[in-house]
């Protein structure tokens, strides 16, 4: 059994990254993306012990997946390889500056069989379990997967970490307002921009959050990219976002999650923990990659130097 | 005799972008580039059927653009292949973020061959025929060949469309204005910017789109970075440009006009397709190439979606 | 009805080329790669009228293929666009000089969706309709699809043309030998390796070989990397490949297939044909990729120069 | 003895800029940097001749700068190939779009042996002397190294500019101001940022520049991001810098230098060798490299042009 | 106490390849070299446990150092961050097909610090401690900290195996073969080449051997590009290399001594564990870099496949 | 008046080298070539004092020309710029490994306009003058440049070298054997290929030779990628080339031309001159490029080492 600050599980994938236009032939970088596996490089880069779950075909794609996060120092020895399915893909081609195009190559994909058995005796003793209403959007094993995860949990005193995360492609609103509603009653923290709230609850965001906390939440945090907002027993703390200039948005929710539970985990006050969910998210938002320019914790205070500074 | 959307012509060159300063030594990107093939290629990406004539040399270059027009879904059966010159060449070098150089090796090309036999017997049934002020900019024998095209337009009951396109390397303003005068004349379409229309007559902008209007035309566009203006019988129409960081101006103009022509083949009303063309041009100054961010019919509306958004 | 030489239909994949290894997180370049798509692109080039059928999804790969179908001269009107699948992935690797590992993500694909229906009212009347023993290996409705191929070849007088073209990952010795037992059955041109002969027949190359005649086939070509070997009434013919160091092997046997089906509609005698089939060959193993190092008609002659040979 | 415009000395490194972050693998791209021959280079360009003088290793990176240097123009002739210690190496990361991450390999370097028998005997007859702070800072050898310089500068009636140049991370701000002390008080023209003014004396920039006029001083020039401002014998002349964007803001400072100088030696008023000055700053901020983007003189009027100029 | 199957110490640098002529500017890749974490990744792929013990500096190579070695599977719990001295670099240049430039910038690196201390308590416990003959060249410290570690192993019952590895760029021979000869006095495994055999002795290859093996070394294993040759108690066994063409010898060493320590850890047989490091040594000769290119276990096989083999 | 060891003259373009097919839309690195110039940086790398004049565009192609003649110590200060002519292009594409097609955009070049008064008072004094028969077939003006060239070679007690260099499609064999008869009867050196030294004279090639010395000649050196053979007054002296892999045949007679000059100039007796040749020519065709990569004097000795050498 060994003791990390934070466990999650999820689906991750190759990422490719096209260089151009797709249909006229561009190449591709390769790199890896998941929701989850962001977070615990972004807790790994801020000095926080890490474990990640999930499967991972046995191919090259797997391998890279699984080199990738022991690079970025996150426990990777409960990885399944799963013989029987490849490794998703996911391609992301910029169409415009502010135009980002997704495709997935993950209808079978090994990730998307995580099951109970995965999760359920992992050896890990977490402070706190994070997911994702992704997982239970990729079908009935994984919601099983993340169900035994909490149980997990709660079973070993961590907090749970909701991070609501919500993704029209995969499913309806329907269908993730009825299978997030067990885990937002079973999560500590629960993290959500305003319109994923309302997949949660009726009424404005400071109603449901009110709702949130009722059920047992002890931290309910509604940010956009302008403002992070959170509800506690002692009311509601607003931080604005830095303004920086936008390179790619892909994995600033991820980042903006990682900050948080670094502070939260640090002991920091309400506040500092949204300024550190920001600063992540500065970097994310400045830098291309899901997760490659998140901050170490000796670069916090580059966000905010003056124009064109040389570290010289 | 096959029925196309619109018929064009002209020079089309082999494009070398540059890395880097050439003087340094950097690479080139390569691809195609010819005013009358951008609003081909951006028609077709919008679903109208085209055809493009044009002399290319018996060369590399030569196959790369009938294979990049064939590609965009251009008919090129009518390309001419000349052994006896070379295809032409423009470079690219973006000096400074806001300056482009460029530079052509254009003398003597085969695409500066095109003469009226190339064009009078063309096997195509246009509903419109686009022509730009760069063609009889090139010589006696490219004049001979737009003019020929016009008469065909006539014959075969296609409306006309010119885009004056003024080059200044090319030729004089004194020279333009005379080779432009006729073709103004059989336009049913004329497309300029307010320095160009005043090649075309004495005035201001709305006096010579009079004199434009009385002498025929059925519409003149005049348009700039910020706003087109459209004057017909009806009145004049103004609708603002959006407003976009600039990534590469280099065949805004071309996109505009190929939104424009969309437009009208659709049958759309005065601003609807001034909307168009500016939307074509929005995509056409936030990527990189002349013609390689064009939309395609359902991208026209990526146009506007908030900043950083992912399609996923 | 159009008029082709050669009519194929398969599954086109978006093919992905690592720049080096793929667990280490190279990139990659982006082609598009098929057996059947790479003989008709082979067969365009030598100047012969092409078409391919097949399906492709609704997506930035799908328009890859299309376009770079159109650009090699390969009529793609028929191609279905499916909006219920994904385009299918061929990755490529290079694990030594000799060896390449191949990784597919086609389960699934658009492209294995391809039926009956999708083929056998084609609008093309060709005089050789080419099938490989790949497309039956990739489920039922694809193997109906071969099979109606087959029938719309008898209907319209057209020669078929089968390449064995064994695929071990994808089915078994004993499957494929059942299935391809009445395509070898119905083809008047079968091509095969020595060992891919054997599952058509019992015994040696040659005993099978006259069971294929005796059987209908007018011509069976037998080929590895050294030799050739045609088997017709006039008795077996045999040519030697040319030496070359070796670039790629992928496409080599696509390469020989369109120049021997080039020399076979050109009317050359056996002996010519192979020799055309192995200069084709030649060129594939030569340069990288499926098919983008395959010859035009006047590069035939570039095979034999004396080594380090500048055209200039 | 040859005569040169400016003479100017100092250690230049091979520069390495990352393509990505360095810890992910990311590769570089090589060329050479150095305060003293950034400064050649841009008064090269401006039509200028100059001779750098300094060490370099007698290893691949040596011969890069001094092909480099010839290339440019600058006379390199009286460059030291020192066969005992490697060249220096300074490698460049950007972090963040506005955060750039320098790293030295320059302990021992080559350039860091640089000493007064290098220099005192230079076989040039400058019109002006330009040496930095960074020089001095590089050890005993290197202060002995300037301080030969001006006696040269002196014996041959070159005038002395000196851009202060101060580098936290190679000594204290005490340490700098006793070396800059006697430098400042040879110098004919001092070049510095508000910040490094009050190394050179007390009290705010205007009671420092008096001073050094007081103390024989021709001309000092305060410059930062936004304007630069010269105190004379005439008093104080403020000039605002061009409003652009900032690709890059290493060299900008040697940019400004190049075109300051570049002004006094053609005689240029106080205002318009500013302006100059201005000019050369805005094209280094605004192109990736210390030097690669410095302006020819045939260049300096395309800072100004509307957004998007194409120079066709 | 973790047990590992091997533990090495050394320098590692950060290793940067020029894409072309470094005079020229060419760019370069960057990762990592070192002789002994060579041998650690190499004996990681083929399934072992090993740990990797050095100083780093604390800069981006040093992050990218453990990062790649955490990737790898090698255990860098251990490593030393040197606040005080930079990482080393080590540069390749390919001059020719058949001759690489190496350029060292080590001089006062972290590596090179390397100490008795860093290594006496390291909580590893080894089967096989695993030295080069690089390390002792690099100083004093480094030479305390080999001796260091041979005590290690002998506390810990570990086999200690020499890998000669002669640099003569760093040393003498005289000086070498001093510092040599206690470590091959307390080594159980010594490999060589034939000319660095006679630094541990005098006599031809058979002779020395017998003196090491004498002197207590179990084996000795003397290999070059065309054999390998092993003397044992049980007297002498040869194994002629793989006939594969060379595409970068740099690392074949390393390759071939993880490739003998891996049989030797599996409780191969002589001909055995030579043939094992022969194919790892074949995969290192055929692949760029140190090595990217060693085998995973299920890799091995892939050596004297027929060429142009597709695994597919 | 500058003493130089050799002043040559000729045409020098920007050279493109496509990185993949042309025709597929593959972009192109970039240098210069030019059969004269390359000679000249050839003999700059081996130590000796060269000045090429010639005409370039005034055009960025043409300023990377004279900046990389003088980064590799070439004197290009009586080189023309011509304002009414862009500078030539020479296209490179490696079709096969052995076969490399090359395309020229250089009619109306500014290197063709080089005329007699370019030459005729260049403020050189060189012990030899290089030509080659590539200039006299660029046109009338070229011719009579060549012919001024000789006569200040005599002028200025130069040895005169010609590089018979024949380009078949410049011009026929009959015009160049006639153009290049007077040239032969000036040259104290020439170089050929057998089938080049038949355009000037008859029968074998020891007849020819014999006639060229009688003519006057001091040396005739006959060479193919196998031998060079050198006639004097001495009689006949064989050299076999070193045996190589061939990268890359472009450049390889300059190559040789340069390692001969050198020898020559170094008072090298007839046999060592042709092995400097060899070497310089094995350089060339084992390198990419015209000339990147020639070696220098202390690189000469790198021919002929072990395969797989590492100099560290």
């Amino acid at each position: 059994m060994t003791r990390v600050d934070v466990l999650t599980a999820g689906e991750t994938m190759m990422a490719l990254r096209a260089t151009g236009p797709v249909r006229l032939g561009s190449g591709f970088t390769a790199g890896i993306a998941g929701a989850e596996s962001n977070v615990a490089i972004g807790l790994g880069r801020l000095g926080h012990t890490t474990a990640w779950a999930g499967r991972v075909g046995s191919d090259e794609a797997g391998h890279l997946i699984t080199r990738t996060l022991r690079a970025e120092g996150v426990d990777a020895s409960a990885v399944h390889r799963d013989t029987a399915a490849p490794t998703g893909l996911i391609m992301f081609e910029q169409r415009l500056p502010d135009v980002t195009r997704v495709h997935y190559l993950r209808a079978g994909s090994a990730g998307s069989r995580l099951c109970r058995e995965d999760v359920e005796a992992l050896p890990f003793e977490p402070r706190i379990v994070h997911i994702t209403g992704i997982t239970p959007a990729l079908g009935p094993s994984c919601r099983d997967a993340v169900t035994a995860l909490c149980r997990l949990a709660r079973a070993r005193n961590a907090q749970i970490s909701l991070d609501v995360n919500h993704r029209p492609r995969l499913w309806s609103r329907a269908a993730a307002a009825e299978a997030l509603a067990p885990l937002a009653a079973a999560a500590d923290r629960v993290i959500a921009s305003p319109d994923e709230l309302t997949l949660l609850g009726d009424g404005k965001p400071d109603a449901i959050a009110a709702q949130l906390l009722d059920g047992g939440a002890a931290e309910v945090v509604v940010k956009n990219g302008d403002e992070a907002r959170s509800y506690t027993a002692d009311g509601a703390h607003a931080v604005p976002a830095h303004r920086v200039d936008l390179v790619d948005s892909i994995g600033a929710g991820d980042a903006f999650a990682a900050g948080y539970l670094s502070g939260l985990l640090d002991g920091l006050d309400v506040e500092a923990r949204l300024r550190r969910a920001h600063s992540a998210g500065a970097f994310a938002v400045q830098t291309r990659g899901d997760w490659e320019g998140l901050p170490y914790r000796d670069e916090l205070d580059l966000i905010g130097l003056p124009e064109g500074a040389a570290l010289r």
